[in-house]
């Protein structure tokens, strides 16, 4: 067995089909004499084939996948016209004689190293890009035949170092079971694209070697576990084959609970909304039973772009999410980019914990013209449907003023312009940082509503960077100490008679409901895959119980224990789970 | 008027000396030949030339400042000696067919980009010493006089775009009235340096320029604002050579107070001590009356060594530091490395949000031969004095309880080999993590004090690097979710009966003074030279105003106000400040 992250969900059984790594064949380094016009002529003949190439993937994205994906190949045509990175290659062929591959080689290998070197997850993801459009590049080159997955034979589980977006293209759910990463974890565009298409991912395996696999070899892994087996034994494969059909007739037995209400046993109504970032997002939200959008995600319309969108691509974004959704709510929330989320047209700082650093409404409040159209586009589509808007990492009573301010003055724009909007749109905010819980009772005089967002939270309560290996151990969303402080916030909007609502990720955490419940917390807002999970374990949950045990965790002193209880009380009475 | 940030305390008036900018004048960067074996001789003469140079700076510094400064030559030595700098220079050399100069030149310039584009503190710091370490190789090869600073002229005011260690060792507080440096901030290297020289330094100007200071211009700096005036009024001359005499004075009158008690006019007595880092930093505390020390940072005994510290040699600078504090008690904070503080002979990942990272209790806990180390050093300094430990960066009661158990394991293997130690030593922890202050009762139970640490537990709590230049103005000591988390840690202590203590920076501030009257705070830890201050102005205290004061700021909702009330009152009648 071997242990990994468990990133894209699902299990899979099946061979392994080993990706060999890219390595080219190629001419010697050091040649005397190169022909420097012919050199030129093949390095740009090479540019033409790749850039027509991605434009191909790009345009086939967009139709099946979705306009934003597509962006991806924005920015790998984007590097084919980078004056930096085309100049290094010019400069090696001219200076050093050295064949086109060639150049085209060290350029990569330069970019790469240097980005690799500066250990931030979002230039890590760019030199990725750098290597997939070097090597499509020297691909064209030295004539080598892609290296192609094959499709006549059995579905397979595929196995690499890691995985690029025009990999990722070509993957077809039908052939690849399951797919394992020596690299990369939860958030790498691998992983999101594998959870987009249902492939169960197991990333980051501690050792980072491809060697222990061999294409052929059988495999089981576990992409909740993050387990890998490896030539598992025929009780291993059993167990899963089992575990396998349990979950696709699971799967069929939810999705009847989709238009079912979320009422416990003895009649507590709760409701269960879901985080959005894209109009499609919505459509899969519906389909699951979503009782409106508790938090849209509006940095994505920001991403994969030029330039920032317009009032009028917001508006027509934001107009068609109010619609789609009906009589229920839609809670937008300003842009959050800065900590780990960037933006390539917009100059952000380099810095040493961006985490806590510039972002989300530190900046929003800092570009006031570039905020304003966002408040502007919100408030133009809060004629179409239930809008709310909500500002993130709010940690001052003068940032929410200051927010509300400008909020004013987009609505005094709109007046002059005889535009309509909703006079008395509802305003919230987020509480993710420490300084918003200690203070939720002066936050909650000033706005309609609060959202608890538990991932930043237990993040600053606890000091503790999650996406860092060496302690995401230590990332524990039950603490005794993040417990306090959502309960501070929940009694705070109580007592200001305002409602609250949970959006981080322990809102689609089964183990939470009794939290929820001795709180009094019935609204939760998770991603739509969870929704179903979630409700079927409030429908069988009795309120007068999970209340008890969610009030005897706050007489509990460590995480460990807190967790323990909650998971005992989420493996009881649950049919479903056990016997399907 | 130029505004920068204020690095050093104090005003200077005097004529700018400007340092120029080290150019050099290269020989021709392509010769057709050169001599290899001629060039790759000139290199180890320079070579053994300047270290010859850095060990004599190294022990004139040992001898007048103190063995931890040193230390910063030893890293000197060792870019000398790092194979990876030397092969980059032979390599340009041999391949490249360039003079020795030459070759050191672009191997400072590669690496110094290299470690710039890091955008990382602590790698900026090895930047600038290669450019030290590099330039003085250049200063050899070249056979170019060093850049001295005049001595026969009236003292003056320094203006240099940086100050590297080797220039500051020649620094005569005699001739240099005070620095300004383009860049640099209150933590860099120069900073400490001029502090401890007691030199105003004003760093970091916004645009970074040295041209519009001309040697010989009238300059008034005044490093407590930060602010530089060129070519200033008579008035202005007038208003800071008052100043300065005032200031003169003032220093005068304070230490007559180092042998006063802290007590405020109507008799509540509070207890000044210490933050120290050295045994002479325990001197200094001493002689300004500090009452013990309330935090001994022990990971300066880690800094500018080859390896970790043996029990042996920790234990006697224990030993030592509990002797000299007599009857006053010594608070040793377990190893705080991580975050931005390094060793070089530690391996630490390198992490995108390092304060949220791996550190202090968490690397000690995951080093246990390590930490055991310091424990048992701890202890058997422990019958030398009145000597405490103290646990950073706690988090959980598991930390605590784990930490607990590795003392008990050190207290056995003490009992095995004979050796004494002060059976029942207090044991207690740091509060700067949210997460502590927010379960302080619980830890209350399983330590015998707390020691609230501001500095952290106001950037987790607010999600603010202080050290970042973007949102630096929302490190908000005073804002309200700080002081109300501040209060709910005081309050946990009191509950059980333990003490409590205030060592972050706002210890030092005499501002805060109310807040600690009104919740019953009476021991402070604080820099050495900021103790007299603050007892002055609890001298000049009516305990019940106080109270009062620091009672209002409860009722308060922002930063700003709080400030103001607080600022409103430490200047009310402090006949010192005003007067003198």
């Amino acid at each position: 067995m071997i242990q990994g992250i468990g990133a894209a969900a699902g299990v899979a059984i099946g061979k392994a089909f080993v990706l060999p790594a890219w390595e080219w064949d190629m001419p010697d380094h050091r040649m005397e004499k190169v022909d420097l016009a012919q050199e030129f002529e093949r390095l740009y003949e090479g540019i033409r084939t790749s850039k027509t190439e991605i434009e191909c993937m790009k345009n086939e994205i967009k139709e099946t996948v979705g306009v934003a994906e597509s962006g991806i190949f924005d920015a790998h045509i984007a590097i084919l016209e980078d004056p930096v990175f085309m100049s290094e290659i010019q400069g090696v062929i001219e200076r050093q004689y050295k064949a086109a591959e060639v150049a085209v080689k060290e350029a990569i290998d330069h970019f790469v190293t240097m980005f690799d070197l500066l250990d931030d997850e979002y230039m890590k993801e760019r030199a990725l890009d750098i290597k997939d459009v070097g090597n499509r590049l020297l691909k064209h080159l030295l004539g080598t035949p892609e290296i192609t997955l094959p499709s006549d034979t059995q579905p397979y589980i595929l196995v690499a170092k890691e995985l690029s977006p025009s990999q990722l293209v070509h993957m077809n759910p039908e052939h690849v079971l399951g797919m394992v990463t020596m690299v990369g974890g939860k958030t790498s565009h691998s992983a999101i694209m594998a959870r987009a298409l249902g492939i169960p991912l197991v990333s980051g395996l501690e050792n980072k070697l491809v060697e222990p696999f061999q294409t052929g070899d059988l495999l089981v892994i576990d992409g909740d576990e993050g387990t890998i087996y490896l030539d598992p034994s025929q009780e291993i494969v059993d167990r899963y084959t089992e575990v396998a059909e349990r979950l696709r007739r699971r799967k069929e037995q939810l999705q009847l609970l989709a238009s079912v209400e979320a009422v416990t046993k003895d009649g507590y109504r709760m409701k269960l909304a879901s985080n959005i970032s894209s109009v499609r997002d919505l459509e899969q939200a519906i389909k699951y039973g979503a009782e409106g959008v508790g938090l849209f995600r509006t940095e994505f319309l920001y991403m994969n772009r030029t330039d920032f969108p317009s009032e009028e691509e917001q508006y027509e974004v934001y107009r068609q999410v109010a619609e789609k959704a009906g009589d229920h709510s839609v809670v937008i929330r300003t842009l959050d980019i800065g900590g780990d989320k960037q933006l390539e047209y917009f100059d952000l700082p380099e810095e040493d914990n961006p985490v806590l650093g510039y972002r989300a409404i530190r900046i929003s409040l800092d570009s006031k013209p570039l905020f304003k159209t966002q408040l502007t586009a919100i408030l133009r589509a809060s004629v179409h449907g239930n809008v709310k808007i909500m500002y993130p990492m709010i940690s001052s009573l003068e940032e929410v003023r200051n927010a509300k301010s400008l909020l004013e003055e987009a609505k005094r724009d709109l007046d002059e312009r005889g535009i309509s909007y909703c006079h008395d749109i509802q305003v919230g905010i987020m509480i993710e940082v420490p300084a918003a819980a200690a203070i939720a009772d002066l936050l909650a005089q000033e706005v309609d509503f609060f959202s608890i967002g538990t991932n930043d939270l237990v993040q600053y309560v606890l000091a503790v960077d999650r996406m860092n290996e060496k302690i995401a151990h230590m990332y524990h969303p039950y603490h005794p100490a993040v417990l306090r402080m959502i309960r501070q916030t929940v009694m705070a909007a109580k007592e200001a008679g305002i409602p609250v609502s949970v959006c981080g990720e322990i809102a689609g955490d089964e183990k939470a409901i009794p939290i929820w419940l001795h709180l009094g917390v019935s609204d939760l807002s998770m991603s739509s895959e969870l929704l179903l999970r979630v409700k079927h374990r409030i429908l069988n949950t009795f309120a007068s119980d999970g209340k008890e045990i969610g009030a005897s965790c706050f007489r509990l002193s460590t995480n460990d224990e807190i967790e323990s209880v909650l998971l005992q009380f989420s493996e009881k009475d649950v049919v479903l789970d056990r016997k399907c």
